[in-house]
């Protein structure tokens, strides 16, 4: 199978997934329609496929896993809404509609975001106690796992992940770009989530440590490697297909890669750290092929 | 002991050991900086101590839980912290000091809001990988039962409870106050973390479902008593005593229990409410005496 029609394939089983997991909004109707807004507003999938695709080199069989890989997309979507916020980013277009405060409000936003976070967790949690699937694997210790799941993802998404470095990120705008600052912001904003995403893969599948570590270690690569992209593509991509405006980080004085190295150099970097993840990968079977061409994918993208 | 000892004693555990957990803050320690400011910002942990209580009558030793029970300080705090900022309530001063967003900035406060929410988790789900207080306890599953915990807070947290009672609140602000819409305020903002305060501690001890059962009804009711209590004090109240500016929820045309059946019909529902959580306790020996003493003394509470 292809590359492109694998992350199809893997893209509607978490959309068919989520679509039925909030099919039926409790009351009030406005605070699901805002989360469902964000939520089907046209995201890749890119974390849960890079679960899917590591516990399937793993050796598992990604339909196992699918609430697990699916609620890290209700944090990568909180975390959209709460970045483009007025206090925030201030962003109004984000994949080619109006951002979530624009249509519902910030108060609206604001919860909506917490609301997303919230559930993330309790549908790994649920899904961990009634979830036949995963006890029906090979796993030895599921609800053990599950509870490292979850620690897992508190920890890239929290104050030593991802809220530490949108912190950084805005302390760093208008201050001089400077490598340290840049290296901290990308490893934990980008890099702790996708890492993340390909450990839990690893973790339900009940890798051993050497397994554990060079999954890990493909995917603080690709997580760098996917931001150093972002950053290109907001300088060089089409505004059309990108679905923001393209230019915005320069205008927010945002620090980039781009801005610290140059275009050239980031395209060099995102090339090596490409090939850094697959040599990660050097020991996997055939098993690791999608985890490979995600890699590469996600160089060649345009949006 | 009296109550107020008991209630000094288990404030100071669960103060103990927030302290020693956020004692070695990371970078970036203005992000540590804001969410330790409320964290420990004078709260009477009313919700950890609730657990602790909850797991003491069932039969646990208190110590046992003090980190599953600290984590509601956190989620607890993190809601007053975005429930503060002027997207929502617009309030400058909350327990006799400026609010998150007055001292740190509005893109601070949120942030700090979502990593104390995320940190919750993080600090459940970890404590039970590492915690070797619970696994020596009686308990015969502890991973599934702190997944159950881990359910248990996100679903009373989530939309499904205390968000979707805040954008019910945030809804009803000017509208015609009626008995269904109040009524659902107060059961999710208010009423469903401190039911699963102490379900959680029922929850660690391995009781079966007809304690459940019991010590549910109580949470439910002692819950109500304390929204329509806050909302009493909000008027009746001394603003030194209370930390905050009383009459706040009149201004804000807020929907409370006295605003829709007055002030002695509001004081006869939390006696009620109080004696049916008391009620609920009934079959229960004097190991339930604390969580007897606490709502009452909740009753009395000028603050």
């Amino acid at each position: 199978m292809g590359i492109k029609s694998y992350l199809k394939e893997k893209r509607t089983l978490v959309d068919s997934f989520l679509k039925s997991y909030f099919n039926a909004p409790a009351a009030p109707s406005i605070l699901y329609e805002a989360m469902n807004y964000s939520l089907f507003a046209g995201g890749k999938r890119i974390r849960p496929i890079l679960a899917l695709a590591s516990y399937e080199t793993c050796g598992g069989n990604p339909e196992d896993i699918i609430p697990h890989a699916s609620a890290l997309e209700l944090i990568h979507t909180y975390s959209l809404i709460h970045d483009d916020l007025p206090a925030m980013d201030n962003d109004d277009m984000r994949r080619g509609k109006p951002t979530n405060h624009r249509v519902f409000g910030e108060a609206m936003a604001i919860l909506a975001g917490d609301a997303l976070l919230t559930e993330a967790f309790f549908m790994i949690a649920d899904c961990g106690l009634r979830n036949v699937e995963l006890k029906k694997s090979k796993i030895r210790n599921p609800n053990s796992a599950i509870l490292r799941v979850i620690r897992e993802i508190a920890m890239a998404a929290g104050a030593h992940g991802m809220v530490g470095g949108q912190v950084q990120d805005l302390l760093s705008e208008d201050s001089e770009p400077d490598r340290a600052s840049l290296s901290f912001i990308h490893k934990h904003k980008t890099a702790a989530l996708i890492t993340a995403s390909v450990r839990i893969g690893a973790i339900l599948a009940d890798s051993n440590k050497t397994t554990l570590r060079a999954i890990t270690r493909y995917g603080e690569n690709v997580g760098l490697a996917f931001q150093v992209i972002d950053d290109i593509l907001d300088i060089e991509g089409n505004t059309a297909e990108i679905g923001k405006t393209t230019g915005s980080d320069e205008r927010k004085k945002k620090m980039t890669y781009p801005g610290l190295y140059g275009l050239e150099m980031s395209r060099k970097k995102a090339d090596e750290l490409v090939s850094e993840a697959i040599y990660a990968l050097k020991d996997f079977s055939e098993r690791a092929e999608p985890l490979r061409e995600i890699a590469k994918y996600l160089l060649r993208r345009r949006s």
